[in-house]
């Protein structure tokens, strides 16, 4: 049997990453072989892409130049990591995927439609059977942010609040528009709490 | 006034990056300001993604993720080097630029229509003012190659005969369907025998 592909977005310091690590955990205690990977990266070539990406001034790259190399990272990790995986009936929940350069490189005014086209290029336009849109108040999850990164920012979390507010816009109407695919949850309170939201929000999906 | 963008496209040992530097002082004899580049790489960024593309395994990079990779160098190439050279007047000779990625891609089974996306997305679609297809017969350019680089092939130069007669094939095909912009260069003969030519061929375009 096929497994499933779950990615998780929102912007910075909402607990991705945490929650990423948390659900494959719940999964795994429900007897569903669950892994964890990230964006960009998630294979050796999109590493070494993410390198390029994450590193360097703010304006290293221009935002054609970013959305190229983030297409590019991606179709590495969906060809070698991602489909291997679910085609063998692995989990897969990735801590961003599509959608985050969708709201990243839009809030940078590349359009949707050239973004999803470059996707359909690299990728063949895969998407997650689910994704989840992990919600707290923006200044909630600056402060997370800066909490965690303090002085170490990197070249997207370093942009101004404007970026940030531009980017949950994006994010709203990507959920606004594929509200099959893409779940709203309201990631504050604690991290047991969230994960809790989030295994009840599949509990369709599970076996 | 502005410059020139001049393009040297071909198989592997044709001689295009010594007659890049040959026919930029040739030009600079007549008094024309020219500046030697390279693809990929030719601009700081570019040139990361260089050491991406051209180390490693054949089989490192799928042929669309290699497309993306190509189209994100170029990207940053022209925006940072290429344009604003031209546009402060002078004439950029360039070693292998969109053909190549036309034709290497190409014979990995990329459609010409969707790697000329990617350089519109990327590159606002730009193209030389010229481009020289430098032609030897094939036995020739692989026996150059070999003498060169000794086991020191990068990525492409190692790939199989039949490999590089689809390049070949491909450089033909864009040689056919463009010919104000594509000229065919004998390039048998001797270094200064072949920028005379290249010199004749520009004849048009001087000062």
């Amino acid at each position: 049997m096929s497994g499933r592909f779950i990615s998780l977005e929102g912007g910075e310091g909402v607990g991705k990453s945490t929650q990423a690590t948390r659900l494959a955990e719940a999964l795994r205690d429900r007897g569903v072989d669950a892994i964890v990977t990230r964006e960009p990266g998630g294979s050796e070539g999109a590493e070494a892409i993410r390198d390029l990406l994450m590193q360097g001034s703010v304006t290293r790259w221009s935002a054609h130049t970013e959305a190229l190399l983030f297409a590019a990272a991606r179709a590495d990790h969906v060809e070698k990591h991602i489909r291997p995986a679910v085609e063998a009936g692995e989990w897969v929940i990735c801590d961003r995927f599509i959608d985050s350069t969708r709201a990243y490189q839009g809030a940078q005014g590349i359009d949707d439609s050239a973004i999803l086209a470059l996707h359909a290029f690299g990728s063949k336009g895969l998407l997650p059977d689910r994704t989840f849109l992990l919600e707290v108040p923006q200044a909630e999850g600056a402060e997370r942010a800066t909490a965690r990164d303090g002085a170490g920012a990197d070249r997207f979390a370093a942009r101004e609040g404007s970026f940030h507010e531009a980017v949950g816009a994006a994010f709203d109407r990507i959920a606004d528009a594929e509200p099959d695919r893409v779940h709203r949850i309201d990631a504050t309170g604690s991290p047991q709490q969230v994960t809790a939201r989030l295994i009840d929000a599949l509990s369709d999906l599970l076996p």
